[in-house]
């Protein structure tokens, strides 16, 4: 089966949304190993809707729209669709539990259009509970995928420790791909059955756990560093505190965004000033004044007062120079020191964050760095 | 001038990264006034790129490509478009300030192609700083815009209240965007000269300010609401303590996000369970199991706690129930209570947040909610 992906909303053409759907769509269809090689946007117009389409099936066999649903925009996606398929084609209704706008998909001639909404809300559950059942149906062969998640590494030093793996794949094919302070391997593979191609993955996967596995925090398409780590402390019952500076609260709400963390994170203090440091942490004022609110020293007193302060099993500091201001030569901006403290024991790691991306990846980069920290760290405990 | 987007990257055909590239370009196309119409995704594939490149000039005076440069990838871009045009064709070095790989610009024959590199702290500034001036200086008259960003008041009815200017817009027009918890107008006029477009944009934004000004925090592209807010509290010389429970350190790390928030931001309290909202901000006891975590009350006890134990001029808290769970007939999942202290004062609201979207969708908008509280109430002092 070879598919394309449209989109259709003026909106996308003036860069007022950002188009996730793309993106959504073109994973799925690789993880159902549908080839889709073209992705298209077009505004909410009738005629360059059709012209797209006629494009897209002299290519393809099935066109999956997003948007262009609905009264708001006159239903721009139905009517084009069923111009273009004529009067004969054959109708299945997508419900769509999310929103009003019914989806749908129109067949005619071994040709079909997938409708799908435009919020992302919508069009995601519609898609797995609705398009990808009727294209699994028509896809010959099984593929099957494992996403194997690494932190700790970057892509090219990941990418490199498996080059002769990635030069000679073929079926499974291996795929590196990075964000901005994990990365993570797919390995897919095309078989007849789910068994056998499992059974071509596994000897892949395996080689890989066995040069990169200390990196590997989970596997799955949806899994998190924050989810991997909250769900190992609520499953061991350990309780944690956390201590920020320089990432403000972002690792906080790193945990806190996964359901039922509050079983797990007792607190946490935002201390940006040195005042809230001594007051709130109980770091001592000579500690600061003698290293710095930067420095190994002041990053240990902060996790242990907030191990202490809270009465939590393990806690946690960040403290560091997000930038663009406040670096020096012997402290630049990146530069950023972790303390955890666990078990009555305290231990402190250095980071710096170079590279472009500024304030927000200095600040990313330590969120992701602190968590990997706590997954290796509870490992011991 | 007419324009088209081409994204040239298997990952990006894959699912692998998100095209925020074609959204910025998009976007800074429309500020110039030039007509977008359609955005390409194809893979690294000699071929299917000089396909693109044929359909896209039939309909295009300019491509803009992203991604293919460089090594990585054979260089694909590059040879795709020298392909194309022609050996007669000019060219313009586009320098590459964060990257390696040089962009440029091939012209012959009234057609032009721009290529851009694929990572988009690469691609703006190369954008901005090469193309965008090459565009200007070929665009016939100017496009001059006013972006009017509202808070507080949902996307309907913001577009309710100014229907009739929606309705009746020619030059300038008038297009409404939402976010999650926010949304803008932007005002456009094309006319010959900067000056007698702003003149056209003037009547029609104080219009809008007429009728929703309340809810305007900011004009301009890159305005945001936790920027403004930390502006103006920096401005001012007013400090701020947080107090966060449902939100988990969202709205502290919103604030930390802007450059300079150390100089407003005393410190944070997530304080996610009862025991560390009377410890850390002395909640009552009794508060709490009188009128439990996600109260009024509790608000209220919370704000005072994190104003009058940090020193700061403002205190602000948040609790709600982000859900999934913890729901209840009387406290439905979406509930949050805000607290603020200021002047001796503190008042509360309570919101519901309804809707699809889900604990992420709530802690977001609890966010804006808190944002907002904070921007209307230091009006007042």
């Amino acid at each position: 089966m070879k598919a394309e992906i449209v989109s259709i909303g003026t909106e996308l053409l003036l860069g007022g949304v950002l188009n996730t759907n793309a993106r959504y769509l073109a994973r799925k269809l690789a993880e159902l190993g549908v080839d889709a090689e073209r992705q298209t946007t077009v505004g909410d117009n009738p005629g360059r809707v059709a012209e797209v389409f006629a494009e897209a099936f002299r290519r393809a066999d099935v066109v999956i729209t997003t948007g262009g649903l609905g009264d708001t925009n006159d239903d721009i996606t139905r009517a084009s669709a069923e111009d273009f398929m004529g009067g004969g084609a054959g109708r299945t209704i997508l419900p769509n539990r999310r929103g009003y706008a019914e989806g749908f998909i129109l067949e005619s001639g071994g040709k079909a259009i997938i409708a799908l909404p435009g919020p992302p809300n919508e069009c995601e559950p519609m898609f797995a509970n609705g398009a990808a059942p009727w294209i699994r149906a028509r896809v010959s062969g099984t593929i099957r995928s494992r996403t194997i998640r690494l932190c700790g590494i970057g892509e090219s030093s990941a990418a490199r420790a498996i080059a002769d793996i990635l030069d000679s794949q073929s079926n499974p094919t291996v795929a590196p791909y990075a964000g901005r302070a994990e990365m993570y391997f797919r390995v897919s593979a095309k078989a007849g059955s789910a068994a056998e191609a499992d059974a071509l993955t596994a000897p892949v996967a395996d080689e890989i756990y066995r040069r990169l596995g200390e990196y590997v925090y989970a596997e799955g398409e949806d899994a998190t560093l924050a989810g991997t780590v909250t769900a190992e402390l609520l499953r061991r019952s350990l309780t944690i505190a956390l201590a920020e500076s320089c990432t403000g609260g972002l690792l906080s709400s790193a945990i806190t965004d996964i359901p039922g963390a509050s079983g797990t994170l007792l607190e946490c203090a935002v201390t940006y000033s040195n005042d809230a440091k001594i007051r709130r942490l109980g770091v001592p004022a000579e500690t600061l004044a003698r290293f710095g609110a930067v420095s190994a020293e002041t990053a240990s007193a902060m996790a242990e007062g907030a191990a202490k302060r809270s009465g939590a099993d393990i806690g946690v500091s960040v403290t560091g120079i997000a930038g663009p201001g406040g670096g020096s030569p012997e402290k630049p901006v990146g530069l950023v020191w972790f303390g955890i403290r666990y078990n009555g024991v305290t231990r402190t790691e250095g980071r710096l964050f170079g590279g472009t991306g500024g304030r927000e990846a200095v600040r990313a980069r330590a969120v992701s760095t602190a968590l990997d920290i706590i997954r290796r760290s509870i490992k011991e405990i």
